[in-house]
């Protein structure tokens, strides 16, 4: 296990980088996780984040970066599978990577996606969030990637690389980055099919008989992150001093609410590191 | 009575710019109003605030009047001294000029000075907050102004213009725009004095007989702004969404308590004007 940290921020945009740099700013030790793309990379036009005019989110998303950067923090990409409260510390599954923290912010933005049928009672029972974390259970057997996030390509041709029988499923064309022996079928999954286990996936009109199935979103849903986290329509239950009923945990952004704003991300980000930086000191002491 | 507006800022720093800008983005009509100069503008260097990295505070205030200028928003110079809800609309005391608006978001930063003895008791009873609102009642008769914030000096010429037998105490040496016929006393009131009005105020040893006394801070202390406002430790108390106790009425920034930081002021704002907005918009329908 790598050595403890003081607080792990879980996500890369706005949020996620405010908490990080104001974590830092408060002497924290920071790792920052984060899942790829940011959805801000696709405005055309920001115009209500105080101090910037006229400028799109691309180069917003680059000039929060650039300052997170010249603070010494590195957004290091992958997936966050789940986060384990033990009390006095946190366990975090970075994409089979256990780190140890003080203290969480989660900043992971809203899940789009919504579950789909038989997702939820087969999780776990052929039902996966990390390749990388349960590749191994589907070496020589067959296994089914649904690939909604970036790195879905990557990912399929780890599991491919170490022996498992796997196929992708994703819109549009065949990916170049797709290793050429790998099949790939352009669609989305719209239901997991099995009893006790999984036995097939449908794409469309197609049943696709498979022994496991990988959903690789963005995002994840955040009671699925950590067990036990209360959740209010969809969104993390924060107070105003972006505490969940967790001790130690924050959270910040998009999944704490409506207004779904930069200017709110970034507020919330800040009010998540000081008190997250002041409850480790407190724990210190 | 001027023309009814939507939403009227009251704070002419990070919370109520950005309160104001996304008012308008709302596409609501907008005044601000701002006491004068922001603490912001005397920061050295500002680090936390993504997006800006190693700027000084008077550059980043002057990004963020740029940006709100630029969406046709111009802070009004001046004194708010009373905010009264009317039930459907608010009606705001701007330096004796009465300003209807529908729904009224302050952001008046954190009151610095504190309370002296004599002044709650004494107020509207020869203490007064406003030389253009109550300058009248003094004409003929003796007043001392004292003088903290930037305008006292405009206001004791005034006063004086008006046939006040005006005097001045404030701070360092006697400034240069003071009307040259009016006394000034370097120095601090620490004691108003009188049982059923105003009799005198005590300056260090002395004792200076007057009839009224005008103690005109850059803030105001927020209960004694809007009757009837919930405050805790001297903070406005919000919800979430920024909605104090009363019906239109939201607060953002600093006067809601800590961190005083421009990130989370900026969200505020932004989270006060949204819910301003649709507060307006449940209203008309």
């Amino acid at each position: 296990m790598s050595e403890r940290i003081d607080i792990a921020v879980i996500g890369g945009g706005p949020a996620g980088l405010s908490a990080a740099v104001n974590a830092v700013a408060r002497g924290k030790s920071v790792r920052l996780f984060s899942a790829g793309e940011n959805p801000l990379e696709k405005a055309e036009n920001v115009d209500n984040y105080l101090g910037f005019y006229k400028i799109s989110g691309a180069e917003m998303m680059q000039k929060f970066r650039l300052h997170a950067e010249s603070l010494g923090i590195t957004p290091e990409k992958g997936r966050v599978v789940n986060i384990m409260p033990m009390g006095d510390r946190f366990l975090i599954n970075f994409g089979g990577n256990i780190v140890e923290a003080s203290a969480v912010i989660l900043a992971i933005g809203v899940a789009k996606a919504k579950e789909i049928p038989g997702e939820g009672v087969l999780l776990g029972r052929g039902v996966s969030y990390c390749a990388t974390c349960d590749g191994m259970l589907y070496r020589n057997k067959n296994a089914l990637v649904w690939g909604l996030a970036p790195d879905a390509v990557e990912e399929t041709n780890f599991l491919s690389s170490i022996g498992v029988k796997v196929m992708l499923v994703a819109k549009g064309e065949r990916p170049e980055e797709l290793n050429s022996q790998i099949p790939f079928i352009s669609g989305a999954v719209s239901e997991v099919v099995g009893e006790d286990f999984v036995t097939a996936a449908r794409v469309g009109d197609d049943i696709h008989r498979t022994d496991g199935i990988f959903i690789l979103r963005s995002a994840i849903a955040p009671a699925a992150l950590v067990p036990g986290l209360e959740t209010e329509k969809g969104y993390i239950k924060v107070s105003r001093d972006m505490e969940t009923g967790i001790a130690g945990l924050y959270a910040a952004g998009d999944c704490t609410g409506t207004p779904l704003q930069i200017s709110k991300a970034i507020g919330e980000g800040l009010i998540a590191a000081q008190n997250a930086a002041k409850f480790i000191d407190k724990s210190k002491s």
